[in-house]
């Protein structure tokens, strides 16, 4: 049977896609080696410097997220070579797997899931260090399967406060265009990003920014690589042209949605998001239901994920919430599955859809028979109902 | 500054059109002298019947729905021929001027907006036409201004107890597709549809879905008429084709709309209006504020208008409310201008786009200082959360 | 089966849509009443006065070319008035058979169908006209039905020479926005155009573009009109908004049409139609075969007409290249219906369409088995190759 | 300045994408890990097999074709392995370069860039291989940038001559869905294909199809891989989804293009590219221009690349038919560059299309002074013109 009206896809990622965008991307296909791509690749390649607030070249992969994830370690590692990753949540292990099939040798700050990075317990590890045998810290910006986001500047500093010489690198996959970031500001060398989440487009491209000392380490890392190889990118990126193949179609829409975030400015759309995951957190307490991320500072602005009443099964209050009001929301991964479901409220979005969400919230705990209390949309709207400035 | 997410659209029409039909119409546009032109014909003029509820052809016109008012008359109507009419509200009174201009005689029967059609009067009004000079009772089905719905079996129903044979000519722009509506069952004879309303499409397209004694009226009617002219729409729809170029893009989101429309259940879709509409006369009246329809048996179930309280501008309201959260409602026409606003629940609709409807009027009269009390969009979420069978 | 590639749609009318037009209109329809509306009205409003080449107010129907007609007559005619008009071919018939049905008194100078009108025997008959009965010339400037254009300068002529008061109406539906036309400075009174020939849209749209002496003339004219009636719909076009509700998705695509026409020059485009109707003509005269119009200087830049050897269907060639080279040709009408076949070349067109055209066209020719000499592409193609300017 | 009508693209790829497939993607993006996706996800998985002939998993990659490239070697080789690679072109030797980054010792059979591979050659190379230290083969079925396509039976043939064990790899990039293809009659291990040709999407989508000897070589191999590791990727799509964030909006035109390719029929396909191939063929060889590909029996029925007469640049040739008929031809590349242009005939196209095309080159040659001889198009016009089947 046909569900009317909008879906609400209020998952972290993938997000809404703007019509702005679909049709920008529903448009005839072009020859990559002609002068108009020639424009079109120094509008986005010089465009997309911006959203991750660096100065230095981007290089744009024709690949989703979890390939700018291996290029990063390709790029700048060697076989054998020790990275320190961090346990924040489901996604920050699988990108240490990834290390381990690389062949690279991953070692894990053991973390609880409900917090992002203690850069205390980073330093003392890497204190630890002394001959630098760490080549790289890893470090996932935005943890999508909990709603917890780390500072990263905090883990700077812990790198810095003992001269530590690894490289930093961050996955802001689902922060990048949502939460505030800032490559060259924050001394990351290199940063992770994909399309598909903040910067409002389908999946298919992904993102590595880089800087000087990445680079500089790419010239010895001896990981195979050559999809992924930058040389070639950075190269042919100077006149807007790419070494293979780039996704055109997917190149016609970050173009519109860069254009798209200045119209309403960065700083702006950072706002919204706090704007919102606050609004949506005082509607989770309203329920006096409980926000996975204990941590306040770290509270996501991209999504909010929330753990069920004990004996509940987040899956079927989801399932309810599909069924019944034509929303699908995130599901637990791996340690916390049928334990928590997750809001994304990031992307193109505002008020009134996370109204409707909320409301789907609410109106699905009361089908699916979850305890909670009334009031949450209420709560949720008395916030948002305040002047902003 | 642009506005992020998707603008609700909340005017009791144009209303929002599927990306699906979007889509349908978003191609190339073909001979409408073709054998694949006849196809689409055939399907698009056999498939309306089944949204009118009528075993006879239906006139589509490539225009909007005033045209098909014009149409109605001028095909089954002389020179000061007397027709009756009834003043639910604005609609019915433009409908009225239109007849003043084409050279008939309407008398209209006073109203004040805040109720349907009394059948009872209409009755009255007959009765006294002894000799039969009223040719026709044109009746607005579903009030647009005011959001009262006429019950047009009461009205048949008057007409027949007395025997009086004029014609009855109905409206059903903003009702076809929301609003049960039977023009075989209920004894209409000319019933004008458009577009944009309930059918989900773009405004372009204007319907006449015809009796047997319009059809014999329509020999002796001597209004002067070409395009809107039935016998060559009539006679060349049967091949699926029509007598000068229709709106061929538009015919293919008709085709689609009226699959959508199968899909989902007319019986369904009623249903589907009826509870959207409750919702938000019990948020309107949790808030304290009155709604314009004073009978509940004529409540519409496409739209909500209501009384802003005394002192207070309806359209400075509607400005914040489009300015600071991105939603369009609609204004108050003529004699309620300034005085009501109007929602519209009406098309491809769901749960939760209308509670971030509601949620933007309660944050709105929050933010534009209206008097009202919280606990609308509460009420709403109460209903809306009840099971449905 | 499917047939591969594009589609060739060669007829005049409806032409191929940009998919810039279709991505415009491919977009959520508006409140026609909100402020953002209001400019996109003031700009397709003021926009389409310089395609028509008129300084003065231009009304828009939501509506398609038919109707365009019925405006033109019903504002400025009364019942019983003579109307002159010259038979040009199978539309100058409609539009009179439409003013005899709308109860004027046409007069149609005969034509043969093989040229545009002869202004001399125009004025003559004018000039028999001592008591000025006539009220209006009716011309239809690019026949459709023929490929004959006719001289609206030299009608103009005609009437100044004696001095005759008719107003004169003049169709331009197929030859707006690809043969030149001034409205203001031909002195013309009234202007009938569509959208979906050199406009490049769908078909839904329709236009009158009106002299001060129209507008006089309404004042009197006594033809029952509402829907078509100008007085409000330029009184409301003066701030950008419609009387009733208009076809807002062609109106995207208007706006967007007019911006295309103006990037490539009114003048560029009406050398492109002209070069693609010369070199068509040398590939018709080429493969042995006549051209319908007789006249080189009625020659239309529009379209090509041709007249098919004796003894063979047109129609039956029609179908053997619509069957095997997924080409649509336009059909003969009414009194040349099997014996021409009509080329469109007119509209959103270039060179290498056009060789497809007629390449299509040739091989038509020798898979039907119609007596043709080769080299019809060639003679197109040798002129084309010519440099341009 | 605005260029009128279609431009038309005549590369070897990106081809046409039709407007069925683009607005198929022009759709909201989905969750992925929604069961509707799984519906979605086991239709392309499936259906893709068939476009391929094999009844084994094809893995899809959200990757454009280079990096299916290298998942063929990083999921089947290890460091250090011999692959022994045949010079047919630039993509050949690209491909080479790839294995050589990746660590692999790649031996070169030396090519003219005229003819495919001569399996003869290749059987010797092998044969002298006697203690097997090649371990894998890899053959470009169709040398996108000279237009000669190599007999992959032909290579399997010599390969079985010897009993050599080695394994067969093959990029069927730019003929997949153009020119016949068998996965498993013809037993080839790898073979990898691209979205942005024959299967005329966008680029963003890659493919790898696998023998159960290459799953075999796959357990032990040991080129690190991640991304492009089959395991995950080929248990997961058992089920219809993937391992990581697929490109969603290109998968729903995957589904739209296989089933348009069925509807069409593949072995039409085939036919129809053959047809366009030879007509091509014949059109240069009117001109009196040198076809690159020595070989009659290597011709690619994809893509033709034409030698320019001594003394005169291609490159020049291309500019002016780029900018004076709005058609983008395929460029030399590497050791032929400006020396040959290239004309696509392949994805969605058809007999007019063509001969658009191969008009823009004849007329392209008369305007940049290159010596020729009139008559290539209508030697083609001729071929196209007979009866097929």
């Amino acid at each position: 049977m046909r569900k009317p009206g909008r879906h609400f896809l209020q998952i972290p990622g993938p997000t809404n896609v703007p019509d702005r965008i679909l049709r920008a991307m529903d448009m005839p296909t072009m020859n990559h080696r002609s002068p108009a791509f020639g424009e079109l690749g120094l509008r986005v390649l010089t465009g997309i410097r911006t959203i991750f607030k660096t100065e230095r070249a981007v290089a744009i992969y024709p690949a989703s997220g979890t390939g700018a994830w291996e290029a990063a370690l390709v790029n700048t590692l060697s076989p054998g070579d020790k990275v320190l990753m961090y346990e924040t949540g489901h996604f920050a292990s699988l990108w240490r797997s990834m290390a381990l099939r690389l062949g690279l040798e991953p070692e894990f700050i053991a973390g609880d899931w409900r917090r992002g990075v203690d850069a205390a317990r980073l330093g003392e590890r890497l204190a630890a260090d002394k001959d630098h045998a760490i080549k790289a810290v890893c470090v996932v910006h935005n943890e999508t399967s909990t709603g917890c986001t780390s500072s990263i500047p905090a883990v700077r500093a812990a790198m810095d406060a003992i001269g530590h010489p690894a490289l930093l690198l961050v996955d802001t996959i689902s922060s990048l265009g949502s939460i505030d970031y800032r490559h060259d500001e924050w001394g990351v060398d290199v940063t992770v990003g994909g399309s598909q989440k903040g910067l409002m487009l389908p999946p298919g491209l992904s993102f590595n920014a880089i800087s000087a000392k990445a680079l500089d380490a790419a010239k010895t890392a001896t990981l195979p690589r050559a999809f992924w190889d930058w040389t070639e990118i950075l190269a042919s990126g100077e006149t807007g042209y790419f070494p293979y193949t780039p996704a055109i179609n997917l190149l016609y829409g970050l173009a519109e949605a860069i254009d798209m975030m200045h119209e309403e400015g960065l700083e702006q759309i950072f706002l919204r998001h706090d704007r919102h995951a606050e609004a949506t957190r005082r509607a989770v307490r309203g329920w006096g239901l409980e926000i996975l991320c204990q941590e306040p500072e770290h509270y996501s602005s991209a999504l909010t994920a929330v753990l069920m009443p004990e004996g509940h099964s987040a899956d079927a209050f989801r399932r309810v919430v599909e069924e019944q009001f034509d929303m699908t929301l995130g599901n637990g991964l791996s340690k916390v599955a049928d334990r928590v479901f997750r809001i994304g409220h990031l992307g193109d979005f505002n008020d009134l859809m996370l109204m409707g969400t909320l409301s789907g919230l609410e109106m699905g705990l009361e089908r699916a028979g979850v305890p909670y209390r009334k009031g949450g949309v209420q709560a949720a709207l008395d916030y948002l109902a305040e002047p902003v400035n």
